[in-house]
């Protein structure tokens, strides 16, 4: 018998007791495995439930009992988690996670940890929720050289843009209905200034190109400063508007990570990813391009992703291998984004199109229904630096800027 | 070491080689394997390749070779594919497979022999191409009971559709451009008519639901009735037409298997998975749905599944479990298509929209641009041998039905 112990009884926790509880039989027969649930750690009381019995508030029962071999850590925060279980890799026992944060910040030394003692450090759940991608990264996709992953990490903030160019909903009500509905918190920035995503984007570019990427490295922009009209000129000329997450490899083999909205033209299949949903693409050298889809957050979602994990680590002997990447000791193998090129959607006054064209070179006018008094138009292809550069020498107002995606 | 063999040095084996010999330190570094190529078996020549010392004519130097732990089949048919893979088998060397045809006639006896001698029988490369499905089917998702499955199996007919649907091309049209880009055979009739779909959707069903589906039990239906005009009416009125390969578990435990054309809402993601690429969604009681979407043939996307499977073999000791289901003695246990609730589209011509509503109840009529002389309309949900018998009743002209999905 394999014992599992839950540290967190939140909604990710009890979300996934209650999916191991529901599908225990079918998971034991079909998987080999011999799972039961040791202990639940949580400080609170839960009196009345049909596992009440499996509550423990001091972490030593399980760090003491050889039968739980698995150990699902769904508290979030880097504290205590860390500790909790960095102590359950020192003792052999392996740890599945959904805390992004931990994993963000902490990663490349709970992965050395589960090798040192021959057991397994996870975290499927901790991005993209239920949708199978950091599992696939290093399995399925594993004859590959990946060469750049970009997705909508983050589903609050896809529910707010969804509103904003489906209905033409100002950000601040879409804000508000996403509050209304549960999925944004009542103190927004985390997901709106996109240091969720960042987090994701961190640990999928450790694990696509091997070494730790911190989030205060990632350059990080947020979606409070898109608004209506922004939405408008996207819908109007065939695209969509995202926050994207994405990590590419430069050609001189440095990797630029970015969190940042795009405009997401139709071509791509990020652009149908809608309200709460969350859709992350894969570039590799053999397979060309994979998308996952699916809900990045919620209780059984979650809870799923934890499970799986779980039940990988209950069949597995020893260390799962490469899931894994180093520590880094500095940033230099991050590009700087001014150095990248894009193409730009710009909004701007003052200036007229032969300015604009003297400035840039060849652009896209673009135009949408009902706005007027202000010129709009999208950039050739140019480094993002040449771009501020001629915005700086145009001497208009720049009303707003936003990168294309690809 | 781990040495690998090939067998077949056609499309998909070539590339699996390419792929591996391009990408073997990384492969090597990052997954913690020693991997290298031991034989390629092909009756035919191959001179002037930088492999052309890996070839070999006879399975004897494969089988008797105890330092090949994993084998790649790539030849495609029964015969003589199934006779090497059990032989190899029977050896205790693990075997990866893109063949379709062999997984959905013998995988039950091949996952068999697999656990008698301790070794893996993978197929990743069988269904979807490039796109993990088969492996987070029994891994990230292994927590849920899977529900549901339905996708877009087959690039060839997704092509022809897609063609059909955004520019009206007829479809011996958009058949033949299929096959000048070589999307499609001389003989399309696997593809057209559903039998390679059939075979999907028969695997998938198979490690859904833990007994084998066999092709022979399987609905299926192709798209050579499908016409531009029903492409005109789905598109006019908020629908895609794809090519579905579905399985669901009914109420009574039953699960139904099928192959049809269906009507697709933008509500559904397989909507948007055009051209080529294929797309599968996944329905789960925990995860709720996912989608993965990519390149579902071609060389090197092939390859790259293979390539994922042979890592996973040699990074694993003994059987990987839970890729597995148990043969099946008859078909008692998929239901009659005719006895599910589907929404029907139909086309008719000769019947007052009364005559429909008498013999249907409320529908939904639809019109397309420059379509006259017949009546289009939407059924509600409804038992398919109701529909069947409606029809009968009604006396008009049926100029088609097609099912819509969901």
């Amino acid at each position: 018998m394999s014992k599992f112990a839950v540290l967190g009884h939140g909604v990710v926790g009890s979300g996934t007791v209650e999916l191991f509880l529901k599908n225990r039989e079918l998971i034991n027969s079909r998987q080999g495995t011999d799972l039961e649930l040791g202990y639940i750690l949580d400080i609170r009381e839960f009196p009345g439930l049909s596992y009440s019995d499996k509550f423990t508030k001091d972490i030593n029962d399980i760090l003491n009992d050889d039968e739980v071999t698995v150990v699902a850590e769904v508290m979030g925060g880097v504290n205590p988690a860390f500790d909790f279980v960095l102590s359950c890799l020192n003792r052999g026992k392996s740890v599945c996670t959904s805390n992004k944060e931990l994993v963000a910040k902490k990663g490349a030394e709970l992965i050395a940890a589960a090798k040192a003692h021959n057991c397994s450090f996870l975290f499927e759940a901790s991005t993209g929720g239920a949708i199978p991608i950091i599992h696939p990264m290093y399995t399925s996709l594993a004859g590959n050289e990946i060469t750049a992953v970009c997705g909508i990490l983050n589903g609050t903030t896809n529910y707010i843009l969804t509103q904003m160019i489906e209905n033409g909903t100002p950000f601040d009500k879409a804000l508000s209905e996403a509050q209304a509905k549960g999925y944004a918190e009542k103190d927004p920035t985390a997901d709106i200034e996109g240091h969720d995503a960042n987090r994701k984007i961190c640990i999928l570019s450790s694990l696509a190109f091997g070494r730790h990427v911190y989030p205060d490295w990632v350059h990080c922009e947020g979606i409070s400063n898109i608004t209506a009209e922004d939405a408008a000129y996207a819908k109007s000329n065939g695209y969509a508007v995202k926050l994207i997450g994405s990590v590419k490899k430069l050609p001189d083999g440095k990797i630029l990570p970015m969190v940042a909205p795009r405009f997401v033209p139709l071509s791509c299949q990020l652009a149908f990813v809608s309200d709460v949903f969350n859709g992350i693409m894969v570039y590799g050298n053999g397979f060309d391009e994979v998308m996952m889809y699916g809900k990045g957050a919620g209780k059984l979602p979650t809870a799923s992703a934890v499970l799986g994990d779980i039940i990988e680590c209950a069949k597995a002997d020893g260390t799962i291998l490469s899931c894994t990447w180093e520590d880094s000791a500095d940033n230099s193998f991050i590009a700087d984004h001014k150095d990248d090129t894009v193409r730009m959607y710009v909004r701007c006054s003052g200036s007229s199109t032969q300015d604009i064209e003297a400035a840039f070179g060849s652009v896209d006018f673009i135009k949408a229904d009902g706005i007027n008094g202000e010129t709009a138009f999208i950039t050739a292809a140019m480094p993002e630096k040449d771009i501020d550069a001629a915005l700086e020498g145009l001497c208009s107002r720049v009303i707003n800027t936003i990168r294309l995606l690809g």
